[in-house]
């Protein structure tokens, strides 16, 4: 049993729970609590750390899981009330061929989003509305952050994504795989969400959660695809940006008849 | 202007900003910031408080506002960095009038609802909607407290709500106003919340974060209206509450029309 807050595996995995560039060097992530560990699958699993009160939530030892006490686990821990299982946890790494599978893809892609809990929420509620993959600007949060990873209720082990150095430069290629950019912005040229047809491969662009989407990005949107708004009445000025994706997608949803068969994925209805 | 932590004003504050029972014996709250403060009328500002920072950010000082120095000010406010304005502002008491002057009352109830974010998003979006008022649960989270009133964006200045004791017991007094109350709940009675028609008055229930509505409230709603579900891919097992609530209330914008007519209310859309 690890009893020292000086053990190097401690060490480590605390410098991985805080460094960005870290975790991403050595190509893992955190995952904490129960329920999202029993969601990782068991080859990704690197390292796992449990405690007693950990071990007896779950009702086993995972394989190769080294015990820690209290102390330990609070000190690696993300969170305030550490469950007591935390699972250092190999990354997957997604294609254009991940997100591009099916025939008339649902994608989502957010630019520059900022906001850990916002990231989070989207990709749970990607997830739930059917969502083939995420395509994500270099300069949004880090998925793998812990708080982001607990956001998105085990969706970030589930659900492609790519990191891309812009978001326009992935216009071209999703023309090309006869998917439609609808890019969540206020212009001349605005429809309303509710008017185009996302039955056909659509990718939903939603921006950053106090200034939007990039002049240049709304510009090559109109071009590669359109610009579409959420009516909004009252005084509102802006919705969420969770919000925003979730009515989006689930317009798209709708629209799809939130059928298993158009979208080719296995699908429980709740 | 105050310089002193110790002054009576101040603790005064401090103790409204805490102090759920207190701010509702004087039936005031707090405003905090630039933007938020532009938002209150006049009439209903208490008391007003600003830094030299906050008189500079507003280009004017408030009638009748106090000034304070730095410290003061970080003692009194609830955010890190504070804007230097800050105001005890009157509530302003609901009744059932004013949420249903209309022909086709759009509603919201919330059941237990305990995160400040979750219920400050959703007046936010709920006004973003064209509600006309939103029904809380005495077991809801404080409406008032700091968090809640900035995750509002204003809107809790704006749209009208009543909270009640139990939320079944609002369903008669609904009924004989016409307004059929549908649930998201999963039950074996269940329907897409796509199927039934929003155009008439309708008031959706959300419950509680972890736990959904409680079983009586369910079995109460599937007499007085309707369950609805959203349905979900993948293995999300549930949405975030203001997702939720943003699907269901977009869904009942988008049959309405979006019409500022139909809901008579003043309408701007983005």
């Amino acid at each position: 049993m690890i009893t020292s807050v000086a053990n190097e595996k401690v060490k480590h995995i605390v410098q991985l729970r805080d460094k960005a560039r870290l975790r991403e060097e050595e190509g893992v992530f955190l995952v904490e609590g129960v329920r999202l560990f029993r969601e990782v699958p068991k080859e990704r699993v690197a390292e796992c750390y449990v405690t007693e009160h950990g071990v007896e939530l779950l009702g086993f030892v995972p394989e190769g899981a080294e015990m820690v006490n209290d102390t330990v686990m609070a000190k690696m821990s993300d969170v305030k009330t550490p469950q007591g299982v935390l699972a250092l946890v190999k990354r997957r790494e997604y294609g254009w061929g991940d997100l591009l599978q099916n025939k008339a893809p649902l994608l989502l892609m957010a630019e520059d989003l900022q906001d850990p809990g916002n990231l989070g929420t989207i990709f749970r509620t990607a997830e739930a509305a059917g969502v083939d993959g995420i395509i994500l600007s270099k300069g949004c949060a880090d998925v793998y952050q812990p708080k982001v990873v607990r956001s998105t209720m085990g969706a970030v082990l589930r659900l492609p994504f790519l990191t891309v150095e812009s978001i326009p430069e992935c216009f071209e290629k999703l023309k090309q795989n006869g998917v439609t950019v609808y890019a969540a912005a206020l212009t001349g040229k605005s429809v309303p969400y509710t008017d185009p047809d996302y039955t056909k491969g659509c990718a939903f662009l939603i921006g950053n959660e106090g200034n939007g989407l990039q002049a240049s990005t709304i510009t090559a949107a109109e071009t590669a695809g359109q610009v579409v708004i959420i009516p909004m009445a009252g005084a509102t000025e802006s919705l969420n940006a969770s919000v925003s994706a979730a009515v989006l997608l689930y317009e798209a949803a709708r629209q799809r008849g939130f059928s298993a068969k158009k979208c080719n994925r296995s699908i429980d209805y709740c």
